[in-house]
């Protein structure tokens, strides 16, 4: 099974690592970092991962993950990185995205008519490209899978071991990783933290852009 | 604030990349991704992540993380990084690990008659060193703090972001990275999951060693 991971500058370091950490354990898992120019690619903190093949070399991917960004105009701006998701999406068994990478998949035209999520203060934008926003924090709708934001990646990466495996090996998964989350805060969602709490995020999320 | 997180080759992604994703948010953070040799860590799945700055060039750091890793012999044996440890942990604010990252502050004499966590499996080796394992999500013992396994730094990182900075800038960050897991399985720690699923995964575990 080969999945390729669609990297690019200015991606989110967790939006890509969530669900490679658990999508890299899929039995038989032949895993791609992937960009439209390999090499190293700067996350938007900072963080350097290096893309090691170029997408135009991997025409045949079974999964596809496009990672989000807090500036999206990066890959939005890519026509060679739309263009392969493009062609490539035919022949794919899932197109995943996590964050604002569903924005990328809108782009491509890929989200015409489709129910599908984003991250939350990005998800009326899917609008533009003629898909329905849905505030779920995992989306299926036919071969596409969208999540929500940044660290969604990880539930929404064990929901389609589940489809593809079974519950069994993504229940592996889960305890290999440990994933029994204790957020010490309950803020994850615009409806549970406080107005104060949205507007900072609102400003931090907008000052990166 | 001076953070590094300390790479090495056969790291494992998530556990650098969680925390990674959290503490660059905090106010006035500069952070450094460093190693014994700078340059490209290949993770234990295969990623590749750039550890730009030398250990010994960094020598009053805030905080420090250590990542864990599915074979904790690679950085068990790299004495250089455990001398670091012991040299700097004197003058840190926090000094933090996550999963196996507690057998390498164990390694360098830090846990010394201290509560800490690690990964379930790795759990008890940290009496080798002295420490007494506690299996929470997240323990604090003095200005130490270790989290469980992989997935856990992303709670530990908040926790650590609260302690630092406040309960407000820690929501604040949760909502940015919509962190308000969902896992479609509840298989994350040993007790809740199946006696089937608890020996596939040691097995997917010892393997890796």
């Amino acid at each position: 099974m080969e999945i390729v991971f669609a990297l690019y500058d200015d991606m989110t370091a967790l939006d890509l690592v969530g669900p490679y950490q658990v999508l890299a354990m899929l039995p038989d898992a032949r895993v791609s970092l992937a960009a439209t120019t390999p090499g190293r690619k700067r996350t938007d903190s900072g963080m350097a991962i290096e893309a090691e093949v170029a997408l135009r070399d991997l025409t045949a991917p079974d999964i596809v993950v496009v990672p989000g960004t807090g500036r999206p105009q990066s890959p939005l701006a890519d026509a060679s990185l739309l263009e392969w998701l493009r062609a490539v999406h035919g022949g794919t068994t899932w197109t995943a995205s996590v964050c604002t990478g569903s924005l990328v998949l809108g782009a491509a035209g890929l989200l015409e008519g489709r129910r599908a999520t984003s991250h939350w203060l990005a998800l009326e934008a899917l609008r533009g490209f003629g898909a329905e926003p849905v505030g779920d924090r995992v989306v299926f709708d036919g071969r596409i899978v969208t999540a929500a934001g940044v660290s969604s990646g990880i539930d929404m990466a064990l929901a389609l071991v589940g489809r593809i495996a079974g519950a069994e090996t993504a229940q592996v998964i889960q305890l290999v990783i440990e994933y029994d989350p204790q957020p010490p805060f309950d803020a994850g969602a615009p409806g549970k933290a406080t107005p104060q709490v949205v507007a900072r995020a609102t400003q931090v999320l907008q000052a990166a852009l």
